[in-house]
């Protein structure tokens, strides 16, 4: 099945738009006698187990399985094998590399990590997006606009006409012949996800930023959703995977959320 | 040490601005009965002890052992301890992600694979980068020009009255306050690299692209080069590393380079 349906189908099932961000960091939960690796999965899996009924995908950033080394990838590869078939696994990793490379980047995302979708950097254009679009039935999630402060560094600024992400945005709608791009839009500014809404179509945007960082829920649902109301998928990392009843949690945010849908 | 003084010795020591990028496709070199792990570190072993006289440095891109999951990972580890500490080994990586994703970014790099720099993508902005550049003795080579058809997409059109790619030079440069930051410029454009380096003043430039991808290497080399003609770090992956004598093919590369400095 190829991503979209895939993410529609979840949405639908668990009527809901909501990610959850798999990013654990040890440094806060602590590990006690457990290796590194049963540590990450159990505390993953837990959150999974929970929270599985509520979301419409996961979303787990590689950077805190990374800076865990190989014990750490090694949990990555096991969480992402214990979601079930049916949720899809967005990798938040935001890739970007000249071709050749890309395409090395492309099979450890999708062959090796098994994931269903990525994050991507558009920063060197398209040809270093081209091997991940290739994967048909695969996702690719573009950075377009992030909830950072740094967001203003180089997105906000005009090029040709129109800041750097809204180019970003039209670039990605003009590459999306395989119809499995999407784009990343921080929570933190509604205007600047309506304008980006405007633009995408019926394209699924990846909404990162709220809870822990600030974005508001309302405005993000409300202009992150397509025409009949669907592919925004609002993530939230720590607000839910450190909460005492993650799956409690999750659904307050789930059914939150379908009231501003 | 840092990695400025780390640089600025080993070209010194070897007459060198060239660096090797180890980037192996066990797709072209086969396996044999050895693990990938074995096989990819074999291939690297050999090419760094053939090659080690003539370098400036070492730059594995991650990608190449992604993509090979768990054993290209533990390959890229070996490799990183097996080469001399003398010689700085930079992680192409070109991470980039928002500053507290980044931290786990930056341990991963530093604390978990060793390296002494990496490679950074700047679209996130200033605090995506900041994690990386506040590990003092590492160095932080921040994308600025890519070598690859696609950098005319969002790179070199006009963001603030000058090509995106100078507006990150500018950037990087006010940046650089702890005097580790490079900049990433591909060989392919003989006077973009000679605006960035009027730019850059004395930071280094990490210049792929000559070689397989068809950079010049003369302009590349006395375009890239400081007044004191150093700080250009000329890398060469395939040229090299698929050579059947990649330590002859070293020197003459390294020689050819000196020719032009």
């Amino acid at each position: 099945m190829n991503f979209l349906s895939l993410l529609d189908k979840a949405c639908k099932k668990n009527d809901s738009l909501l990610c959850v961000g798999l990013d654990v960091d040890l440094g806060k939960t602590g590990h006690g006698t457990s290796s590194v690796t049963d540590s990450i999965f159990d505390f993953n899996k837990k959150v999974i187990d929970e929270t599985a009924s509520y979301v419409c995908a996961y979303k787990p950033n590689i950077a805190f399985y990374e800076m865990y080394g190989i014990e750490g990838l090694q949990a990555l590869i096991k969480t992402i094998e214990y979601i079930s078939d049916d949720i899809p696994v967005i990798l938040d990793a935001k890739r970007g590399d000249i071709g050749h490379t890309a395409q090395a980047y492309a099979k450890s995302v999708f062959d090796v990590f098994k994931a269903d979708a990525v994050t991507v950097n558009p920063y060197l254009g398209y040809d270093s997006l081209e091997p991940f679009i290739n994967y048909k039935d695969k996702g690719v999630f573009v950075l377009c606009l992030t909830s950072n402060k740094g967001s203003s560094d180089f997105q906000i600024p005009q090029q040709d006409e129109e800041p750097l992400y809204m180019h970003v945005a039209k670039h990605v709608k003009k590459w999306n012949v395989n119809e499995n791009c999407g784009l990343v839009v921080g929570a933190t500014n509604a205007q600047m996800l309506k304008d980006v809404r405007s633009e995408a179509g019926n394209m699924p945007i990846l909404i990162p930023g709220v809870g822990a960082q600030g974005g508001d829920l309302e405005s993000s649902v409300k202009y992150g959703i397509t025409k009949d109301r669907n592919r925004a998928i609002i993530n939230s990392s720590r607000g839910i995977i450190y909460a005492d009843k993650p799956g409690i949690e999750a659904k307050r945010l789930r059914d939150e959320i379908n009231r501003y849908r």
